[in-house]
């Protein structure tokens, strides 16, 4: 009896984790009738993050009320897994993108409410936290989510205030003596693929404050926001964080959670793994399934597949990566441990054909893949 | 140490089946350094034939001196093989199309020339001699053929004549006892894998005439020549042809080589395989390879991929083949023996685009195999 574990990435814009899941199990299972498969949805710290733990794990879905992107009261959720002891809170689910559609504006918006699902899931038991970004409205690197947990920000006129993107600049001392006393033994892990730092050229407002609706002048002035508070939190945190990579993610997002909560930023997929217990699986595992939507060069630099292979290749498991787009200088993806690498592209179309014919060409892959295992008896 | 068998297809109008050969060579080697491979260039009895049997089997290229298609004396070739007891003669060599350029007239041209190699090679002493179609120029069904090996022609006026495709209305007579006697001790096989009948609207004037430079005018010409010489086959020798599959191949000379010479005519593959001694290759190979252009239910029906997977599921010797497109419905072709089917596709382009990197994406995925089953320790 074989053991097929699962762990593919999304086909970005094509499939979902989960779709492709339930895809590679169908195909194994029309050749192998009696595998045992295990399959985690790949969470990428955006939206759907919680569903896809809770899918590969099991869980409870918490249902609450914080503050919605404009203080608002709004319910939403979060998950915990792991008998209790690990909240999985998505940002995007109070703090999101899709939340404000027509009424986008980065420098008005609050993670607040982020900050609230922390508290909830505290309060509930839980001892460690993975927080996703990812799909966020907000420019506020945090500021919003400390203030829910008694952070305590101060203007120039020594007034106490929750700021936002637009009022980073305001920010005079920063207090966080008075954060609730038991996020001290909380473990904090941000799941954090993107490498901006917190502003400049290639900060958060540069490059993700248009799409959540920043005019060219309000990017200016929220990347001052960010560098101002870059000075405050030196002065008064005693820490430098400007340019670590992922503080510029989710609207300074990556920045806060270091910064206010001391949190670890810690590539997605490898969050993935060590919260699954990716490592305990492997032992009597026949094969590994991965993929992603294209493996190149740039995915070799720590994506999904990748990320996987550090771990099959140490545990003796072949892993097989079913891909999209095949792009050039694969050859470093063997070395790192990837067993063989596989197209779904079976004719010769330009990507927005293929697409169309993605799910059917997965499964036809995969289903060859299984036949031809099949036939060599392995 | 491995052995691989190859025996790929061309990818038409990308590469030839040598040239595959030879990528999917380095391929294994890069891989498996002390493996066993033995290339086998799939003829199609077209252009390349000859040359595609010496580098299967070696063997011996014979040039000679035959009547070319308007009968003038030119240097052709056709290849013994199999210890001087094989001849492998490909009829574009003195009747083929690129040696007419700008002078096509399926009116006037012969296939004189044709039967000229195969006096030539019975001479050398020759038993079996394979004929192989395709690329001609001509529409004699090949009656110049046998007037050059001794068959006599009458006209209505009771002249000796050698037709040709314009003169096929005035045979009033075949005499093929004159037919040089070890004509009759020779084996002939005629390599042909089209299934058009002699005449009619799927016969070989109306549908490969125009590529030969007939007008409507005188495809109907032809037609009706074609029509006549089945009468006279059929009263003279007996023989009921016209709807033969493949009587119409090569401008009716699938139909000459059986009336006249007594010839099988035969599906390419099956020649190869036979020729090359494919079954007694295959107890010791581990795996055989083959490819073509596309599989899809077509190719289902008789092309190369699946008339080797007859062989190696008998024989139990896994077969991957290797494709550049997998069309709809190729289940059957798993169910015939192929036991694993990869496209060469390996980002979503179209065909335009996928053709220029045709050779790199053979290689690489050629190699991805050879890596994946390596891994497994196959």
């Amino acid at each position: 009896m074989k053991k097929f574990l699962l762990i593919p990435d999304s086909f970005k814009g094509t499939m979902s984790s989960r779709e492709i899941c339930s895809i590679m199990e169908k195909a194994i299972l029309d050749n192998f009738l009696d595998a045992t498969i295990i399959s985690i949805p790949v969470a990428d710290g955006g939206e759907g993050s919680v569903d896809a733990f809770l899918q590969a794990m099991g869980g409870e879905k918490v249902v609450t009320t914080v503050k919605g992107p404009y203080f608002e009261d709004m319910e939403t959720f979060y998950g915990i897994i792991d008998n209790g002891h690990t909240a999985v809170i998505e940002m995007a689910a109070c703090a999101g993108l899709p939340l404000v559609e027509d009424r986008k504006n980065p420098a008005l918006t609050t993670t607040y409410g982020v900050g609230q699902l922390i508290a909830d899931a505290i309060a509930k038991g839980c001892r460690k936290i993975i927080m996703g970004l990812g799909g966020s409205c907000t420019n506020d690197a945090g500021t919003g989510a400390a203030a829910a947990l008694g952070a305590v920000f101060t203007n120039y006129n020594g007034n106490v205030f929750v700021p936002v993107g637009g009022t980073l600049k305001d920010i005079a001392h920063i207090d966080v003596s008075h954060l609730q006393h038991d996020l001290k033994e909380i473990e904090l892990i941000t799941m954090c693929d993107i490498d901006n730092p917190l502003y400049g050229e290639s900060g958060a407002a540069y490059i993700f404050g248009p799409q959540k609706g920043a005019t060219p002048d309000l990017v200016k002035e929220l990347d001052s926001g960010l560098q101002h508070l870059d000075q405050i939190i030196q002065a008064d945190l005693g820490l430098s964080l400007a340019s670590v990579k992922g503080a510029g993610a989710a609207g300074g997002m990556g920045c806060g959670m270091v910064a206010f909560f001391g949190s670890k930023l810690q590539m997605g997929i490898e969050t993935v793994l060590d919260t699954v217990h990716f490592d305990e699986l492997l032992p009597d595992t026949d094969y590994v399934l991965s993929g992603e939507g294209k493996i190149d060069t740039q995915s070799i630099r720590g994506k999904v597949v990748i990320g996987i292979a550090n771990r099959t290749k140490k545990a003796n498991v072949p892993l097989i990566a079913v891909v999209g787009d095949i792009g050039d200088g694969i050859e470093e993806a063997y070395a790192k441990g990837v067993s063989g690498i596989f197209s779904i592209n079976r004719v010769a179309v330009e990507y927005k054909d293929a697409k169309k014919r993605a799910k059917e060409d997965l499964y036809l892959t995969v289903d060859n893949i299984m036949r031809f295992l099949k036939r060599l008896g392995k």
